[in-house]
């Protein structure tokens, strides 16, 4: 597995124009992701004060780029950062994948963290960078599946309309519930977590979304629930209504998804993983439907 | 104002017995402030994974120091992460104040920062610092104060009992809802917020305690509404009751507040701050019982 590559982005938001370029004209480098390079008074780890994406790319190329990049400038605007210079990032992220590939060959997959943080406390000049890394094999994971439980997430599913500040929608470095909450899966003896509001519709797992399949229906929770928009529930829900299933964005009570008869988890470096039980009920696993999806999420 | 002192505590956490001390034999060593010093693939930035205090340190001393290292233990252990081995913490907090002494002199306030995060993903050791710098003069919001708005913090007052991975009574490096309450305040004409719980409870401010007034009785809400523990709170309402008060921790309702006689929002290193105002309501501003009550936090 060959080593990550990081671009610093040094001109990573849009620049006022006739504002003087200065020593930052080169818009981004590559460094050396084995040196330091944050300082302690960067707000994006003093405060969690930031936001990223995480993007798949395969032999193929990376066809959700678009939609995680919009992702993005969304999530900035929740946090009142400048707006990200889009054009400079997908330089950034193609040099980063350029040099990635250079370094471990074509067919390897490699997964690109975008990186935005509000910078050092009182400078505004905001911290910007591109990490690509070889993914992690989740071959065995998406074949066979993994057991999740429920969890509160705490608000109720109309919490983020209400109190935009939450910042639900928003793709934030301030990750640490979606942390404990994997943590205490794993004491309980599951892998994964689905998040349930408080007055019991279904959410988002910590770092993907939640597909469900009821008979020939074939449905994930809107955005509007107070979850992350997800970039490659799109793709999946696709795939599903090209099979001929009905598909939709809907509000699920967890009492609902007690009867699903397949759950999936699906993210963009991790694509889908079929769950093989849920609160300890076990769900059926279709090996030859998650085998296709995963191929149609792959290219 | 002299340059912010850094030392990096290399030997943060409790070693098993017998354990190889290894490289890090020095607990802690000074470094440069100006310079990189964190990874890109630190969980502290990556996920917003660590726990932090802030310590004043006065001209006579950090009397809450050990306040602070028994909520870093608490906050740390609610996040699985490792003990922190408090007599190295000591020892680099003491070096860090007395440098920041030598180039700023005795006289200074300090707010030092204790870090400790997850460390590089993978890796298994924690990264930690200490880091002093001369406090803000916050001398004129202490005695003019300032308006603040409620917010809706999302969660019920119980959410922190019932469901431990929200973290509720962590002091965590994820802490962007806070900064976005904040600007939500600003964009209201306020500098402050006062959460409440989505069943109508006081919380807390987003880097404060609350502190309110009815007549003689003194209260504040207890840590079981899922809040941070205050340190500074503590002493606060050690000094109404010297001065004849009743002092209480007990659950406020909404309603109760917008009744209250007076309100300060308590904190570490900006102390004691009186609101003028809350919600557009303004607030009666003793002056000298506000100066009493800073003159006792800041001994």
């Amino acid at each position: 597995m060959s080593a990550p590559v990081l671009i610093l982005v040094t001109r990573p938001v849009e620049v006022e124009p006739g504002a003087e370029p200065g020593e930052a004209s080169r818009p981004f480098r590559l460094a050396d992701v084995a040196l330091p390079q944050l300082s302690v008074l960067d707000l994006g780890v003093t405060r969690g004060d930031g936001v990223f994406e995480s993007v798949r790319v395969g032999p193929s190329g990376s066809p959700d780029l678009e939609a995680h990049l919009r992702r993005f400038v969304v999530s900035a605007s929740l946090l009142d950062l400048p707006a990200p210079d889009l054009e400079v990032w997908r330089q950034a992220f193609a040099a980063a994948v350029s040099e990635a590939r250079r370094r471990g060959g074509d067919d390897e997959v490699l997964g690109v963290k975008l990186v935005l943080t509000r910078g050092i406390e009182g400078r505004g000049v905001p911290t910007a960078w591109v990490l690509a890394q070889p993914a992690p094999d989740h071959t065995a994971v998406r074949r066979d599946g993994l057991a999740a439980i429920t969890l509160d997430r705490g608000y109720r599913h109309d919490a983020g309309a209400a109190s935009p500040w939450l910042l639900l929608g928003a793709k934030t470095l301030s990750y640490e519930v979606a942390a404990a909450a994997t943590r205490e899966a794993a004491r309980r003896g599951a892998r994964e977590v689905v998040f349930v509001s408080s007055d019991g519709f279904v959410l988002e797992a910590p770092t993907s979304s939640v597909v469900m399949r009821f008979g020939d229906r074939v449905v994930s929770p809107p955005a509007e629930v107070g979850i992350i928009a997800g970039t490659t529930v799109t793709r999946a829900l696709a795939f599903f209504a090209e099979r001929g299933f009905e598909t939709a964005e809907e509000r699920i009570p967890v009492s609902r998804l007690a009867r699903a008869d397949a759950v999936w988890l699906v993210s963009s470096v991790r694509q889908a993983v079929p769950l093989t039980a849920l609160d300890g009920r076990p769900l059926h696993l279709d090996a030859t439907l998650t085998a296709a999806l995963n191929a149609h999420l792959g290219t």
